[in-house]
């Protein structure tokens, strides 16, 4: 894959002896070879490959524990990898150094059913998961759309298509296994609903994308089968109308499990890529989760207010042969996305506003987009007021590239205005960075960057992510 | 009141000037009168008064910035409070120095009904906010017993009995005002459902019992009155079968409100306290909200349960004076049990544990608590695993506190032994400080201590609590 952007790479000197000393403990767990690096310093996002200096596939939670202490003694930069489907540059090695691959880590280690939790090694993925937990009459909710790891999850503050109903994994995380910089091991907690004892260090590394500690085991929340589903697809006449439906829908309180918007373009994308028939207009896919009557409730009530913001009658979903390829096509968006302009290399950016600005947010985004030089596509969870944004860029014109740079920069300027986020889900990686101070404030980025320097102080953790450095002349607190 | 325990003191020496400098700037707002500082100095805890220097009222934002500076730059502690309802020794002035009422700071700035959002002063509680939004359809649900201020409610991640369906102050405070150590001021958040943009600074002071930093203003989740509510009352022939029951309801996935547990010395307490006539055995308090036909069906699921573990037929209250009679008397269930024994002092407790593990806590419990000399209740919020033990000591026999310490000592170690928590809602104060080690483990006790240096560099706010300091000749990293 070609790219078109290529970040500021500030490389550190290896230590000579660092390398066999990896190898005298991992043997062909490491690898230097250019293809494999290259491999672990790429994701999805629009920046230039970043490869680190070497990758250690680690098995267990001590042989993170080593590796942190061997990098943490030598000042090597460390990186943990899932499966590199981060979107905003979270895992490029602008640093250089060592890429720590955990998808070896892929045990299931308790389900404890009785509680609703699973404890599971970092590289386990979601389907996995939900695969390895079927039988209990459970399920894990948090989908993204790719098949991320629960590792990588945690560490993006992930969320998905249920996150209306079930929320994101800050709220779906019960304890961490953590490797500190320095190579210790500690938990964040144990496994009760809730506490009170001391800071919530669970919900400090949670969104921290790699910058305070490795996660090497997860404990999540589970969640009862639903007794009744029923899914369904909703046209509207125009992207404003299918929104102000969501935001009616929200507002008088139905716990509706899922409800996505798509435009005209993502639906185009994703018949094309997935072999659906969708009729192509703005849409809402909508999913209900409880008894069947309370289902039958909700989906009444939806249907309801969609018709009288001018949605045509529901498409159902019945069978869950139909609901399974509906949502597999929704998740497949992004590749279907990609599809729209052969050969492209794609910009992904997500904001997220309180729900009583969600049309205007939309509608002002889609307007700017239309003046784009270049195709994208509009998806979005909308119940919780998150929506992405697709641009599809020729990766040999640069002058597209800033084109969407400066888009994205509209769209984030104009989600905080509104008290909103620079990223609902994505996480900041090297993407969102430019944005933290205006969202945030220098105040609570000093706050944050005493956070990470206590936590790493060496600085060895995913440098170069998250905070922005401060203006030059202007110390950090 | 008398008192029973006092902890250990060690008074920092108050600058020459330091208090002038206060009245200077806040004059008759500004009080070291004895009187005044022995009521700051004072909680529900079972600890002797600790007043600080001096109090001031501080009525914005701006002033606690003033008076946060003037501390730092002095060395003085500075504590937080609200209406002094904390039970663990939260606000006792351990180190002396600055007691900062903010019941002044008493304004609900903004509702956003549309986003379920409200954002107050630091000093609004609970019942205030609910009474201000009544009109709006909206309400507040977190209820810890007291009529507690939502800073106070920020600062100990408070909960109490909607938590299993509404969740925690953890879950519902959308972001916080909150001035730091040095005086600065900083937003944690926007007002969007979620964000994945950086270190998540709100779920940081969420819990921190003023040790990070002193929240001002909170915007806290709404959530729309139930269209349908019901409660019901269900007795038991014992203690076991009553958390039996809970754990199945729980287990099943019924979305229950509340579901309160009160043992025969609770219920016995509540009659003569609040003028009911509940019948005095092991007794389940269930509410049921959603729709009627929601209501319906979660109360017909519940009600087979309880009667297949041996619980009676339910006794409904259908009015709505019924159920707010019921409720205020489980809410006064601390101050009815206070009266089983007049003159005495209490000490309370709360632990938390996994859901399956509820019912050998609590009989396990119950069982060493029977060989007590005094008095004792256990009330909980059991749909969380959560419940309290409320212990009725002679003030003036100190036998009786060190047999109380020692109950709690062996039932906070019970529940740690099962993956669960020392303090479930009360927070950590100087009453649990000691099992801090035992549960979380050294090496993220320092983490939480190197947070705390952090923020905090000179020790100022709260100084005392949380985090228990090291053992002799072990350094924090």
């Amino acid at each position: 894959m070609s790219a078109i952007h290529t970040p500021v790479s500030r490389r550190r000197v290896i230590p000579a002896g660092f390398i066999d000393a990896l190898r005298d403990r991992f043997g062909d767990r490491v690898s230097t070879a250019a293809a494999v690096c290259e491999h672990h310093g790429t994701d999805e996002s629009p920046y230039a490959t970043m490869p680190p200096d070497a990758v250690v596939y680690a098995l267990s939670t001590d042989e993170v524990a080593w590796v942190a202490a061997h990098c943490n003694k030598h000042r090597v930069p460390l990186i943990p990898y899932g499966v590199g489907s981060s979107l905003e540059g979270h895992l490029l090695a602008v640093q250089g150094g060592v890429s720590l691959d955990l998808s070896g880590m892929n045990q299931v280690i308790t389900v404890h059913a009785e509680d609703f939790t699973a404890t599971v090694q970092a590289g386990v993925t979601r389907k996995q998961l939900n695969d390895e937990i079927r039988d209990t009459g459970l399920f894990f909710p948090i989908d993204p759309g790719a098949d991320a790891t629960l590792g990588g999850m945690a560490a993006t503050r992930a969320s998905g298509t249920n996150a209306v109903r079930y929320g994101t994994m800050r709220e779906n995380v019960v304890s961490l296994k953590v490797v500190t910089a320095d190579g210790r091991v500690i938990n964040t907690a144990g496994r009760a609903r809730k506490s009170s004892a001391g800071y919530d260090l669970t919900r400090i590394f949670v969104g921290s994308e790699g910058t305070l500690g490795i996660i090497t085991e997860v404990t999540v929340r589970l969640y009862p089968q639903p007794e009744a589903i029923s899914a369904a697809i909703c046209n509207f006449p125009d992207l404003k109308s299918a929104v102000q439906s969501v935001i009616e829908v929200i507002q008088i309180g139905v716990p509706v499990a899922r409800v996505e918007f798509m435009d005209t373009a993502a639906v185009r994308a994703t018949n094309a890529y997935s072999k659906l028939d969708l009729k192509e207009s703005p849409l809402l896919l909508f999913e209900f989760h409880g008894s069947p009557s309370a289902v039958r409730e909700q989906a009444e009530a939806v249907q309801e207010i969609a018709r009288d913001n001018g949605g045509e009658d529901f498409a159902w979903a019945e069978h869950p042969e139909d609901r399974s390829r509906l949502w597999t096509a929704r998740h497949n968006a992004y590749f279907a996305g990609l599809q729209l302009r052969p050969g492209c290399r794609s910009s992904t950016t997500d904001v997220c506003v309180p729900i009583s600005r969600l049309a205007d947010c939309v509608t002002e985004t889609a307007a700017d987009l239309d003046k784009a030089s270049f195709p994208y596509t509009i998806v979005g969870h909308v119940g919780d007021g998150n929506f992405h944004v697709l641009m599809l860029l020729d990766p040999d014109n640069p002058a597209e590239f800033e084109e969407s740079e400066a888009l994205n920069r509209r769209l984030v300027e104009r989600a905080i205005a509104m008290e909103g986020t620079c990223t609902g889900e994505h996480g900041v990686g090297l993407h969102k960075m430019a944005f933290m101070e205006a969202e945030h404030g220098r105040d609570a980025l000093d706050l944050m960057a005493a956070l990470k320097h206590a936590f790493d102080p060496n600085d060895i953790l995913n440098p170069g992510k998250i905070i922005p450095p401060p203006p030059v002349g202007k110390l950090v607190a």
